[in-house]
């Protein structure tokens, strides 16, 4: 799909103007315009991009290739790439998807180029279009609202990432299960591919609020600046919450760990108490004794009531020792 | 809350100025101002934050947002976030709580936003209301003051962690629990939220002694340089104290490990003595024996007396043996 | 095999030009000379090399010694190494082989040498050998073009490997074997030597696509720009097929482990079952009891039925203690 | 204690000389002042270092605070902060105290402070009382002395640590016991208090190597130079000391992992061997076999025989089975 | 042993210069001298290093002290430490040892001191003897050579490693031993060795290549700077082998923990057939049956038959059990 926005001060927007206007209102300085390629092949983008003399590799990046996040200054226009995170849930299981968007702007003009539908060119779109004005500000604060809207997105995201890692964590103490685990490396995964879009991206934005650019009003650079900041603290948040994930990684080891200890101790306390009771009771089953026996003596009332005193007092003595060995 | 004090030489402090001469009074330059708001709602700051001539996008920093440590240089101000720290001990499991105080640092005049009650703040409140003189040296001596006495507070903190961890070290040792382990997570986590905090604002003292800032006296720098050299020393604690409790978790790891090879040497070291036996004893138990089986010689009294020998010296033989592997 | 072209504008392409003339064309600003090396012992690279004014140290360089990826400039030509790596699997056991190209680059002539037989090459020759055009942009387009092809190879190798992580981690939750971890162990020794080759190769185009040199035209540093930014893509996805591996071998290790964890419970449970139920047997096995033993109330029907009823219970008791140990 | 030297050329030393004459001598640039003050409560140290005209700051640093080891140039004078660690074993487990020696050193004058007696000060002190002209060198001479003998006191540390090493690695492979453990995680404590002092203390030499300061002569700087290039080896070795302790922990490790292996190994040898035989002689020690059992035919001396070397090949059969398997 | 060689041009070589003479030599700027101490005591060695005029510091240096590889530049020389490394094997486990060689490099003399004979040291020596061209070149040139031969002793060194680590990993997955480990942390310590040799050799090559030394012709750096690259690549291989180290190692412990697994299936299995079957033969062999007890109906042979039937297929039904349980 392919939609435009035309603002020149004092007349009405125009729509959806077609593709042979494109290259001559972009060279019009009195105007803004806003091209938006969404999912379209790329044989009817290239004609476009081509009549507004973009750089045949400029092009290429931003209909064939796939890119992290960059900017690169080609004078008269920037072309910046950006990235977004698409998170869904498969059961309790995070997965990403990351999609990149495009960016060519000029003075005048803005052109962006997406496969997927982006919430926050929608956002930006439907904000022009109530309200004027915001072209008016120009090309460079179109992509100011562009990035800003992005940039918020990851806020509601890293919130449902904490609480997740809340749930996970009290799982970990309660009832660590293989599922957990499945759960926490999948976290991680999530945060790590956040972390690779966001690092790149707070470099375009540094950026942006720092160098000189033909295409960017050195007004609006403290625009670019905060939302420096808050990849800043994004990448942050990113970090803490990695440092919560690895440290439930640990916790989890730790408790299964402490669970097979039990396990084994169990297993050892069992055998320890039970098998010199098993060989005291195999002893007196063995046929040298009674009926016929010659050691009818060892059959005795007598030897019985110790028997059964040792079977008695064995185990106490076992674990008496094992306490001993602090370790029941 | 909000709260104010003007400081005019040779006059008394005023109190509580009304929101409308505050922007006339910061202007002042002969003046000290101090606006201090507490826990207010961001529609009451807003209009006297915009009276004052601040910039869109550092109002909203200050009244909607979270950040990290960071210091703005808006020219004729300075807008400086710090974050303190709030610990609290559930049981004996550590938890952080992390806070903002947002600082606008004029020429004359000091504005410091924070939503939950600063130790700092009403330190440096009282300490001005006692003494007019604090004001007297400048809204950037202020500064000083209160960033002083924020840094102060994480040294007995860094001192009970210490404390801390010592009677952990010694638990890991004498009675290692799982809760150990928990307290020990808890620690790295407080210790690690701590790092977050003290790194950026270390940045923040060290730009604030280096680089130069119109509201900012030059002589004063070395009073923020000190307090950067109280921000290394408490990063360097803090890696000290994070080796510490790193070093208590592979402890704690050991120790537990060595616990569970003691009980399975004790394990192996009961079957291996008992198993033999019970053989022994199940051999001499078949039917194939006394009273009219054929094989009477087999259950002799000679034959009796040899397997009561063996009963005595195999465990023995085996204890030899296992010794010799070396690992009883 | 030592194979040459030499591009005059508008004379027909010369081919395999006589050892003798090379230098002589590559003196000739007019043309534009590429003479390739391919597995050719050094005794029959030298003479030719040496005629074309190379410096001692690079020729050594070139024809006896292993480098990784870099760049010298000797003023009047560039030397640059590349690496390209080949994968094969052996079974499903990836490994890998690392070859070198060596480059001499000046303002009208390219000398490529190598030992292996390279795709990137072959490509680049036939597509100058279909089209004589592509030699008319001059020798340091060339370099691009071999550098491009080397480059784009490496994109179709990335998602076999993508693929084959993803078959593994399968498998990780299905059927761990041994098997699977040295697949996994295989991946992470390709991903580290494509790393090893692509960090120092993505310096040298980063030099080519920055620097001042001689012998390349300032217009053509772009495509050099590109190719990089394809390098820094090539990273960005190791990374991240790194963490894959490094995710898969954790999960690996903890699903190992956790039924181990299984395998453990099911003994101590079968132990805890049968062990007091065999003492049981084992008491009322013993020869005080029956047939001539003096103990015959021991022996009634009514303790038969008691000690049936206990064979019944003991097992249903242990098992609900052991549930309360919540380890069951 | 306070205890003072003061040199005139051609003069006597004098020694002890009064609190009041210190700020004299200290700006009289003809002799060459050092006052000590060990162990010396902040009351008695604080009007002498007032009378020097220090910053407030400066002597908060000195009298009440700790500090990482750094360097503060306040134009007339430095204030330099040292550490010295002070290592005790207690038992064979090695304990550390890192203590601070305060310098304030000025054209013509050091003042040294700190709280436990240094051997390194004691040590140039002697060397200036025996022979004066070691002061005639002037002041920063005194304090390249200083830090020499303070940096030299490491070697002989560095080497007992590494003695302590090798034995313990002895011990891992003979006899691992949990003590070696706590002594392995000592040192690593040791090395790791060490390498924090070596780092900032380091970084402190090099900038009295390499920077301009008032007070310190340029011929003086190669002086500083050398001891740099001994902490430059210092931390080379502490790095390789930490590597080896690491090792050290690594090969316990796995050496207890392998004592458990060979344990468990032994446990599954001697159950599988006797398990079976176990059945065996049960099975023919059920009551449905003689003496008046009707399965008398279960008990001739042909089947007793049949189990007897069913008894013997068993085991070998087991053993054969196990060994197939590959892990006995 | 000291030994010197002294080139005139249009002269004969002149060996073993006396001490006296070799300070005047080494000032005339036409000839080339070469002076190699080696093992030679301290006391021998300073009144020429004396005599020559240089610095106490750089005496002390090369005579007592040991130092990491580093350039110090005293303006009219030059004073450059390198490391050289000897591998022995002891038995097949790895072990070095580092030696120091301290060069002083002036426009047309160098000298050599070291304790132990170093091969790049006589292969120089020989070559010079043989072609007195050699000299020539001038002292720059035999630092050069010296260096270069130096450096090229590692390429062996390297190989062989490979070779240990090929065999090793084959073993790794055959017959993992304690063994195995040992010589796998001997590596592992040989290459981490090699590292901190390599590390700051390569950066003192690095200065030679780039700096601007009077002593050095600036003809003469791009040999350094292929020596530089060597560095590098060796440095490269050193971290492809540490890498390889690593991973065998996780190999082996990966390895070691499935056999541990196999021997835990192992006994479990054992366990869980036999344990019940005990019970079987364990509940028959009461003497509440047969031959005088009450019972008798429980040991008729209908009773009996039903027995072995449990006893064949409890076993098989515990064995598909297991098998859902997918750890068999």
């Amino acid at each position: 799909m392919i939609r435009s926005l035309y603002f020149l001060p004092d007349k009405p927007i125009r729509k959806d103007i077609p593709p042979k206007e494109i290259s001559k209102l972009a060279r019009d300085r009195r105007g803004v315009l806003w091209v938006d390629f969404s999912n379209e092949p790329p044989e009817t983008c290239l004609p476009i991009l081509q009549s507004l003399g973009f750089h045949p590799l400029a092009i290429d990046d931003a209909l064939l290739e796939t890119h992290v996040p960059k900017l690169d200054d080609w004078g008269s226009y920037l072309y910046v790439v950006l990235n977004y995170m698409d998170v869904s849930t498969n059961g309790d299981i995070w997965e990403t998807h990351v999609d990149e968007l495009d960016i060519f702007l000029g003075v005048n003009y803005i052109i962006t180029h997406h496969d997927e539908p982006i919430q926050a060119i929608d956002q930006t779109w439907n904000s022009c279009d109530r309200d004027p004005r915001t072209l008016q500000e120009g090309a460079d604060h179109l992509l100011y609202k562009i990035t800003d809207y992005l940039v918020t997105e990851y806020m509601p995201l890293v919130e449902r990432i904490d609480d997740s890692i809340d749930q996970i964590e009290d799982q970990v103490f309660d009832r660590p299960s293989p599922r957990t685990l499945e759960k926490l490396f999948a976290l991680k995964r999530v945060l790590l591919a956040m972390r690779r879009i966001l690092l790149p991206q707070r470099e375009v934005l540094n950026k942006l609020a720092r160098d000189d650019y033909q295409v960017i009003d050195r007004k609006d650079r403290i625009f670019f600046r905060d939302i420096y900041d808050h990849l800043v603290r994004l990448h942050d948040l990113n970090e803490s919450l990695r440092d919560l994930v690895g440290g439930a990684l640990d916790t989890y080891l730790s408790v299964v760990n402490n669970r097979m200890n039990e396990v084994m101790k169990t297993l050892t306390l069992i055998t320890t108490l039970f098998m010199p009771l098993a060989f005291v009771t195999g002893f007196f089953g063995m046929n040298f004794f009674e009926p016929v026996g010659l050691l009818t003596e060892w059959t005795s009332n007598g030897v019985f009531y110790l028997t059964l005193a040792t079977i008695l007092l064995l185990p106490i003595g076992m674990y008496i020792w094992m306490r001993h060995r602090t370790w029941v």
